[in-house]
């Protein structure tokens, strides 16, 4: 269907192209976003807001040389295809496919993956610094950043030091009034008025009429009317905002124009020292149904019909129940038991699954944007004016409130909860989104309580242990479907410290930290097919860890596997080891499995899984091969350094 | 001399005080300043700075109900001094005294400890959200910031978020020009344009005559009129950021006029809303050579003599060279060498000890400010277009940058190299300050590359290996004074991987990650006297690991001892015990030495050392304890659990 987009391999071919085959273009692009994106969940409205963007930009600028980061990065899929990718395109999210973010592995066009939103003004502002150093001052240097990732801290960061700086930059916002969810706070307020600029807009000429008639009352006045006319200038151009930091604000201009778009960006490619061009786009765009319910719409589900003119017919209903699910339900339960929790989101209300607890109980649910530093000191506030506060946000997002933790958290050893969503690999967002280092992160230091559920059994009771606990705690939990796991016992309550006895075998013993626990339990079910028996351990704790449980376990099994999905540096099983070297007992029955020390590609969660060993088949066989090593040797002093 | 002050136990006891008195006790409380801090080295100028701040703050609120949060903390002694802690000033700093940072345990009136800038804003919101759930919504909230901590990114989201909930919350900007260093950035220069507000204060009046008479054009003018007497209003109250945020503005006032700021902050009280009020004070106020030179007397060395008047006769000379010296005198050589190297510091350039290098290649030089997670991402941008950027930051307030190190760094795996000075126990500043928890920190991260030198003559070849490495390095060392090991062999040049054997013994060794290989050295030396030979390993990597010499060790001694000036909880030691074990190793001979899973005091960092038995004598100790335990065992297995 498509007859011009197969026929750009790079941004050089746009130029041969009529202004009128630039707008069939656009559409082709949307067909094959909805045509691609009908197979696999994945980035949409986002993408279809920006097309126009992304040629108008590509069209004025080269970069080959020029600089362009495209912030956040789930709305690269314009960019993909014109930039070489357009026959690779129907592999994006899939393993060994191209990624669903920014990634220079793919293209010299993509200069940084941006999974986590904000960064982009400051790296163009250190390729400016590094271009002009390296005698490359002629090179641009061109950011582009949704509203939704504005208000994080770091763009506040890079503003302020391009402008101390007086860099030729230019900071493209694509607002589109949208987050992921609606935004919140301040600036969303002051960026919703410019919406409202054109009422008084065409009176403009007038106020420069009536400035222009008002006598001049001696030099005094003179002096303050200039002042008084910059500062009508810049409210009556919007952005005083932005000027006051020190950047020249343009716009808004309607980010659907491609051809003023293109004229707006000719002209301001010039304009020496920081810039700022505000646009307006509509997430969604061309797509009736995405336009309408960009939330939904983000990143839906597969389509199952797909009609004429971007109609989506109908699309594939929510299957089972998640981690996410039961612990928003967790919350809603516990919000409702007790008036003093509240909970906390950083711009995942649909995410984290909240709406409901937003719905019912509004005055105790905060979503702070994207500001997870902020998020998290705020919480530790609540906690000390006697509140109970919950931080439900990924585990690689809350990476950026390892200082807050730190000096909020765990020095002041304040009561708050911290919900870990997407702890371990959170499939086709790739490393950006994989939740791989909480463990360690988390459990270095003092005063922290690491948990993690071992099946859907155990969130419910460790989010009430975690309420009622006097310190900091953090409950990780993977992007999965809810198991349960099968119990020789009853269930054991938690308690602090306390690790969850599944099974016993005489021939090892799986200790697993959270959900594949389930894994270990299959594995052990296969071994015993083959008459070995091992049992499996529910740690529930990382820190403070089960030692009386665990290390019996390294103390008289013949193999103990460590199993967590999360790096092993630094991780559950070092934390194993730790304990087990301070109690003076020998490891090398010890076996830690888990995340390597390298990143991992995206893909599907259970691939990913399998791939390195850690599903169920992977877990049984890392037992066997144990032990088959353990017979080939005579004695243990016979085993190789270095191996 | 004091006859106020002393009657001062709390701040209760200043409503007593006629307006001669509040001004004498100012002078009592600098006095008691001068003469405290003649004694020890500590923050002084701040201190100065913020006297009848504190004063006006204390007599208008009532904190034992009311909430106040002084930002990163150091202008706390005022406030200790008025709220029962003058009879134990003497002890400010030292182990077991005070601490330099408002502390919980120490007051109620201490609300949080706040060595790291920027989080008072969060806190104070979230104080003030959860003083309202918990139907304490008299309670008033105030947060005192400096213009230095301004800038970092928290404070934008923490400003964005209040104005979006339209809190309750007064943020007051203690303004002093300066941060530790001259401030920089677009904000900075926005500022200093309120210093010259006087120029138009006067004919205020008079443009507002103006308006007023302009004849009304139709109801389109006034429409817009009032649009821009709002502006023009903003305009000349200055402000307009904030305003633009969503705080009402006031000021800026006089920070040293007692009756004044009382007065201001009595009508701002019950103002409802989000407010800024501006404050200028003068860093160093009534210390004649402190307002002079307020980077210098920041944390100055002890006063040798004071005469009268507070005036400073004489100042101890700086001592011994310093770790921090040697890193920058080796940057500023390497940036002779090569044109592409570039620093950057986060508001630290005194304490990096980089003004040389800032005098020498200011176009080299960048100090970003308080906004690490910016300058982690800056450079990562810089290394992208070629240049060979080191990122100089304290360990502690690198935390702010683990996202950044995350994706900006090890995900793209670009070559920036990091130097982590405080890395370890940073002394009296306390648990806010030390570098306690770097090594598991940037270690977790694939791609990353973890250094610390052994002594004086590895930090230059360090250098030079990080900045020709093919990816994101650090290198931390700590606050301490310089030292060269003893080496029986040649120095061994740095290479990837690779620890440098001092010396070998055949009754154990000691593996130092860090600058304590020197008292590992002398442990040696003193284990000898007494015929026990035990050997040191410089290891210089914790990533990637020295397998071969360090795992040899491991294998053939008869005790092995890691020692790190970090946590235990995923350091270096379980670097080695996550190798030992990959490699089937028995590990039950080695002893991990480092910083313990508790918050450590503030305390010179030699006592504390000694008392977590990281110096010599406990080094050795260690060793002679773990060769009676062996001795006293009969067999390896009768080692017991849970010890």
């Amino acid at each position: 269907m498509s007859e011009i987009l197969p026929r750009v391999s790079s941004p050089a071919d746009l130029h041969g192209l009529s202004d009128e085959q630039l707008l069939a273009l656009a559409q082709e692009i949307r067909d094959e976003l909805v045509s691609v994106l009908s197979l696999r969940p994945a980035h949409f409205a986002s993408n279809l807001g920006v097309v126009e963007l992304c040629l108008a930009l590509h069209l004025v600028y080269d970069f080959s040389k020029d600089r362009l980061i495209w912030d956040t990065g789930h709305q690269i899929y314009p960019h993909k295809l014109i930039t070489g990718r357009y026959e690779t395109f129907r592999t994006i999210r899939t393993k060994g496919g191209l990624m669903g973010f920014p990634n220079p592995a793919e293209s010299p066009y993509d200069l940084f993956v941006t999974g986590h939103a904000g960064c982009s003004v400051s790296t163009i502002s250190g390729l400016k610094a590094g271009d002009d150093l390296l005698g490359h001052a002629d090179r641009k240097a061109v950011a582009v950043i949704g509203d939704g990732a504005l208000p994080s801290g770091i763009v506040f960061e890079a503003l302020n030091n391009i402008a101390g700086m007086k860099q030729d930059v230019l900071v493209v916002l694509n607002d589109n009034k949208m987050g992921i969810c609606p935004r919140t706070g301040g600036l969303a307020q002051h960026l919703d008025q410019y919406r409202l600029s054109g009422l008084y807009r065409g009176t403009k000429k007038t106020i420069n009429q009536i400035l222009d008639q008002i006598p001049l009352v001696g030099e005094a006045a003179r002096h303050s009317l200039e002042g008084l006319r910059d500062a009508a200038k810049a409210y009556f151009k919007d952005g005083m905002l932005f000027e006051e930091l020190g950047f020249r604000y343009f716009g808004p201009v309607d980010g659907h124009d491609l051809h003023g778009l293109r004229k707006i960006l000719k002209d301001l490619k010039d304009q020496p020292g920081p810039v700022l061009l505000h646009v307006f786009t509509n997430k969604g765009h061309g797509v009736q149904q995405a336009a309408d319910d960009p939330v939904t719409f983000h990143s839906p589900p597969v389509f199952e019909k797909v009609g004429p003119e971007r109609r989506i017919l109908s699309m594939r209903k929510g299957g089972a129940k998640a981690y996410t699910d039961a612990v928003s339900g967790a919350i809603h339960k516990l919000m409702a038991e007790d008036p003093r929790v509240a909970v906390l989101t950083a711009a995942m209300c649909q995410g984290n699954k909240l709406e409901q607890v937003r719905a019912d109980y509004p005055d105790r649910f905060f979503d702070t944007g994207i500001c997870e530093s902020h998020a998290v000191a705020f919480a530790a506030g609540m906690a000390k004016a006697g509140a109970k506060p919950i931080v439900d946000i990924y585990s690689t997002f809350l990476q950026r409130s390892f200082d807050q933790i730190f000096q909020e958290l765990a020095l002041q050893n304040l009561p708050v909860v911290m919900t870990l969503d997407r702890a371990g690999l959170a499939g086709p967002d790739g490393p950006t989104h994989h939740g791989a280092f909480d463990i360690p992160y988390t459990r270095l230091f003092p005063n922290m309580t690491v948990m993690a559920p071992g099946d859907e059994l155990d969130v419910e009771p460790m989010l009430r242990f975690a309420l009622a606990h006097a310190g900091p705690t953090s409950v990780r939990y993977p992007k999965a479907n809810l198991s349960q796991l099968e119990r020789s016992n009853d269930f054991q309550p938690i308690e602090l410290g306390k690790a969850e006895l599944l099974e016993w075998g005489e021939d090892g013993c799986f200790v697993a930290f959270g959900t594949l626990a389930a894994d270990c339990v299959a594995a052990a079910k296969a071994l015993r097919d083959e008459g070995i028996h091992v049992g499996v351990i529910n740690a529930r704790f990382a820190k403070p860890l089960d030692k009386e449980l665990i290390l019996r376990a390294v103390e008289t099994m013949p193999v103990v596997v460590t199993v967590e999905e999360g790096t092993l540096e630094g991780g559950f099983g070092s934390a194993v080891l730790e304990a087990a070297n301070a109690a003076g007992l020998d490891t090398r029955n010890v076996v830690r499995r888990g995340l390597p020390d390298r990143f991992v590609e995206h893909g599907e969660r259970a691939e990913l899984l399998a791939d390195l060993g850690l599903d169920a088949r992977g877990l049984a066989e890392t037992v066997r091969r144990f032990r088959e090593e353990m017979t080939d040797r005579s004695t243990w002093d016979e085993v190789a350094v270095g191996s």
